[in-house]
């Protein structure tokens, strides 16, 4: 049984508004909650099923934090998911903290990313691809989301974010700066060196007229057949799949 | 303003059953509806609204059916759209018409895919990458559901299905069966050959057991960080871009 208090706080993280305020977020389900235990992130309270709490007391238990034994139910009512019969977290936040490429790193920028099911995949993507790190844009979906969190499987966990004016940032770094344009490049011969950015650009606009300025090289997925269009979490995936390819190919020809 | 026996109507097709009893499905949106028109697809009936039937009279006007002029809130009334201020169709379903990969061909399959969402996906997937041809499993998603139309955007109308029992099919097959498995061979090094099939598996189970039997190389996709999966819109399109990216290096080799 929650307390209404409790109750309250938690419905009030499903909103930017409260997160913001309260500097925690939403960790719901199984695989997550799992993921959130391993991981750096401070917890403030865990609520867990009994089912869920027993097979996982090893872990549980070394967290230090508030745990509540609730029902599957009560998961429901206070979280955002249809279905949790597993664990809800309450963590806090990260401070939004500067990043920046590495000698020998490839950084994704977000300019404009509105949903929050492409940001979620575009996070899990990341992490397959071996990318840590986010710049995104002040306009792009909050990551604290939780259909962010959820759409991440847990990749939430591996990847950093930092939220900036990509127009400053940009322009102050010296690494190429990669977009995914229409109308660039060829990704299948495209030689990404080893290190840069990779700017990506809105669902419905692209990449924006002030970021395009900043620029150097504009890339494309070759098309083979009709479709106007792909959704930014797939032309994300293929770009990172390219880029990741062509530096196994250059390891591999030393 | 729509009949009531004409919305009765409409909205019954938002079910596979009564689009399966009436041979008919929706499609709906400016983008979706003004494809429809150019497409071999037969039209039962087209509600539009007066600016989107100004914008696009001379198509409209040459297309042998029903038409009716509209509002947007009747629009949204019948269909299944948040916003719709353009137009709704209804279609005639196509006859389930046995397909095969022609030589110089390749073929998607999809096992147990059950998201519409990730099956509309697919759907734009394969129109980008020139592949015209779906095999889906009895239990696959309704490709006539109308959030599967809605998530192809437009492509729905430039690629062709085929459900069947995927077992009986593939035992009849030649060409080589590529199955995505997390275990098989990397992709990136991978020669495709100019023909095959491409089986996808199921959102939570993958490729099942019978259909795993039939699968002539398994292929994966290399991973590079920690993340378990990639969702199979995804992985779909990663596949297809190394397929085609082959074909590409093999004909410029030549």
């Amino acid at each position: 049984m929650i307390s209404k208090s409790l109750s309250k706080y938690i419905q009030s993280l499903h909103q930017k508004k409260y997160r913001q305020e309260h500097g925690a977020f939403l960790v719901e389900g199984a695989i997550d909650v799992l993921e959130l235990c391993a991981s750096d992130y401070q917890m403030e309270l865990l609520l867990v099923t009994e089912p869920f709490y027993k097979e996982n007391a090893g872990l549980l238990d070394k967290q230090r934090v508030r745990l509540e034994m609730v029902s599957a139910d009560d998961l429901k009512r206070v979280g955002t998911l249809v279905v949790n019969e597993a664990a809800l977290a309450v963590a806090k936040t990260k401070e939004n903290r500067f990043l920046v490429a590495d000698a020998d790193e490839f950084v994704l920028v977000l300019d404009d990313i509105r949903d929050p099911g492409n940001l979620g995949t575009i996070l899990r993507i990341a992490d397959w691809y071996g990318i840590r790190k986010l710049i995104c844009s002040q306009s792009t979906a909050d990551v604290y989301n939780p259909k962010v969190i959820s759409a991440s499987k847990g990749s939430f966990a591996r990847v950093e974010w930092y939220y900036c004016d990509l127009n400053t940032y940009l322009k102050a770094v010296s690494e190429p700066v990669f977009g995914a344009f229409l109308d660039g490049e060829n990704v299948h011969s495209l030689d990404f060196g080893k290190s840069g950015y990779l700017v990506m650009g809105n669902e419905a606009n692209g990449i924006s007229f002030e970021v395009e300025k900043l620029v150097s090289k504009r890339i494309t997925i070759p098309r083979y057949g009709l479709a106007e269009s792909l959704n930014v979490g797939i032309a994300t995936a293929v770009i990172c799949d390219n880029l990741r390819r062509g530096e196994t190919a250059r390891v591999g020809a030393k």
